[in-house]
């Protein structure tokens, strides 16, 4: 028999003991081994809890217990998640978070630490909720070079947009809704100014690319300043605006990683995607492309996932070293910086004759590909000559109301 | 150094061989094992073709050579493929196969032999191509209690009816059309009757229930008999006609595998999934939904999934258990029968006032959820009351030219 210590019983913490009582015999039955929660750490006590009497409140206690052999981290933030995180594993224990902050921020340290203690250290949960997408990153897309990586990471942001697109709601409006319904909170800045998908896409691109990514080196705008005029003008183009954390092997080599609102046309699936689900699409060299859709939040979707980590941590004998990467590099450039960015454009402007919009597109050197009386969208061009036209539309006497990107579905 | 194998250098094999060599490195670092491609077994020479000089035409040579670990099985076809790959697992070497008939008719068995010799016998590529699911299903979602999985499990017939939803084209024009771009076979039944589609739903149903599923237990109905007029009514309705397999437990604590053509609703992400791509959609209780999404056939994608299951059995020291099933109880009653299915419904018919639909709706105690001139949407019932509507419609002297269930996506 082993035991398994959750660490924070809140939302997620509480949704991973609910899954593991309810499906124990499953779990036990997949990992060939008798589990059981053993300890619950937090800082309150649950008096009325059908698992109170597992709450310790000092991890001193998980950490010189040897039957605990795995660690659910669910407490969230640096600290003291950090501490705790590399006191479990140096004391021999495999550790699952869906933290992402600490993966994102701490991630190559940690995963260090696991190799040295011959430990696992997984974060399935970090990314997408529920969604399978770092397992699969490494194990069954494991024969790809995967060059991009792009994906609706969170669904906060994801819900407003839709009920801008959908239901005609200004962007205050839908905003307002979303933390009615509890899927915003009352600082919605995390999510809205783009800082969470941020953090996601930081993982994914330290796990794909091979080399830890920080927030800081991510180019991040949020959607606060989307209108709804933005959206239905893309609309208009065929296509709906999606808060879409991405990043791309550029030719140089290096690599790319982005958080905006872009443009994703009908023919994409991910501009399908509604509600408060996640969605991230890969493309490799053999695969060519493959998403995966879920749940990127909420109580038993992140407890599945953090779980299902768990139990594959219970089936390892040793690191499983595909699933990390190496500490970056100090002052190196592995990160380009955002004026390599290449997309086509969607400009929504003052009122503007096509031909305006064909002339100037002629002048930088790209292809109009729609228009309307109130914006266009062009081809694939770099920010110098995204700039170029917009500094020339302004010439003639054009004011810009915004310029939003649009997602390269065969990136 | 350890050899791999490939049995079969048709379009599959020669992805195998292409993809490993063009990712040898990547996937030397992601196993920690220095791997070459040691043979490739085929009837034929290849005297021009880089690695013709690898060719054998022996299995024994294969088998009698301690060197060769793994073996990717890319034959197709249940003979000579099961001797091939039962031999291959007898001699202590881990088989992936991209055969979906294989694993369909003889999985049990092959899998009983792979435990019985510590070696795996692993098969992501006989379900979509190269879309990660069948290893998700087993880990990722481990934690999960996994009630139904529905899917475009077969590319062909999606293609052939994305022409008839988008291009209005008719069945016979799309099935030409799907030919001419090779997509379809000359003789086309194995896609369009839906026996290919059967094969990866038994796959999956195995996997996700635990006891084998035979072809001929799962009901199985293919398109050749959809009209553009029963797409257009479905479009009408707010939803697509798609080929899905799916599998649900019962609330008898059966299972009812199908394939059959149902119409989708928008709302769905599954209605949205065009081209040659597929997609599977799984319902857990923790996860809730969450779909995966790629290329379900082609040279390189299926090689993707064959090399992923190379790679990670070349990481595995015994056999992964939980990727396995047990043989069918002889006389068992595991599959429920067709008459247990339950679900929404449209009528295609002659022209009908929706007062008539209305009426019979009533009647047999279902809702009426859409009405046209020419058919009728019901809320889900089974079997017996989907046919008792059918006939006091004939009664009131309308026409029934085709009746399809519609997906549950909240199954």
């Amino acid at each position: 028999m082993k035991k398994i210590a959750v660490l924070g019983y809140g939302v997620v913490g509480s949704g991973v003991v609910e899954l593991f009582y309810r499906n124990q015999k499953k779990i036990e039955k997949n990992t060939g081994t008798e589990l059981e929660i053993g300890y619950i750490l937090d800082l309150r006590e649950f008096p009325d809890d059908p698992y109170g009497d597992h709450v310790v409140h000092d991890i001193q206690v998980i950490l010189d217990d040897p039957e605990v052999g795995y660690v659910a981290e669910c407490m969230g933030g640096v600290n003291p998640a950090f501490d705790f995180v590399r006191r479990c594993l140096e004391a021999g224990k495999s550790v699952a978070t869906s933290n992402k902050q600490l993966v994102a921020e701490k991630g190559d340290i940690l995963l260090q630490v696991a190799k040295a203690h011959h430990v696992n250290f997984f974060f399935e949960a970090s990314v997408g909720g529920a969604i399978p997408i770092i397992r699969p990153l490494h194990t069954c897309l494991a024969a790809n070079d995967i060059s991009a990586v792009a994906g609706i990471l969170n669904g906060t942001t994801n819900f407003i947009l839709e009920k801008m697109f959908c239901d005609k709601m200004r962007f205050d409006d839908a905003l307002a809704l979303a933390q009615k319904l509890g899927y915003a909170e009352r600082d919605p800045s995390a999510d809205i100014d783009g800082g969470d998908a941020c953090r996601k896409i930081c993982i994914l691109s330290s796990l794909v690319f091979g080399k830890h990514v920080y927030p800081e080196q991510v180019y991040t705008k949020g959607i606060r300043n989307i209108t709804l005029e933005d959206v239905q003008l893309a609309q208009d183009f065929g296509g709906a605006v999606k808060l879409i954390g991405a990043v791309k092997r550029l030719e140089s080599g290096k690599i790319l990683p982005t958080v905006m609102p872009m443009v994703v046309m009908n023919e994409s699936l991910i501009s399908h995607v509604n509600g408060v689900f996640n969605a991230v699409m890969v493309w490799g060299d053999g695969v060519d492309k493959t998403m995966f859709y879920g749940r990127g939040a909420g109580k038993l979707p992140t407890a599945s996932a953090v779980l299902g980590d768990l139990i594959d941590e219970v089936k390892q004998t040793d690191t499983v070293e595909s699933q990390s990467w190496e500490p970056a590099e100090e002052g190196a450039d592995f990160v380009a910086p955002i004026d390599d960015f290449f997309a086509a454009r969607c400009y929504r402007t003052s009122p503007c004759g096509s031909g305006v919009f064909a002339k100037i597109a002629d002048e930088v050197g790209v292809k109009l590909l729609n228009t309307r009386e109130n914006g266009c969208m062009i081809s694939g061009c770099d920010q110098k000559t995204a700039e170029a036209f917009k500094q020339k539309l302004a010439k003639e006497g054009v004011e810009i109301l915004s310029r939003i990107p649009v997602l390269d579905d065969e990136a």
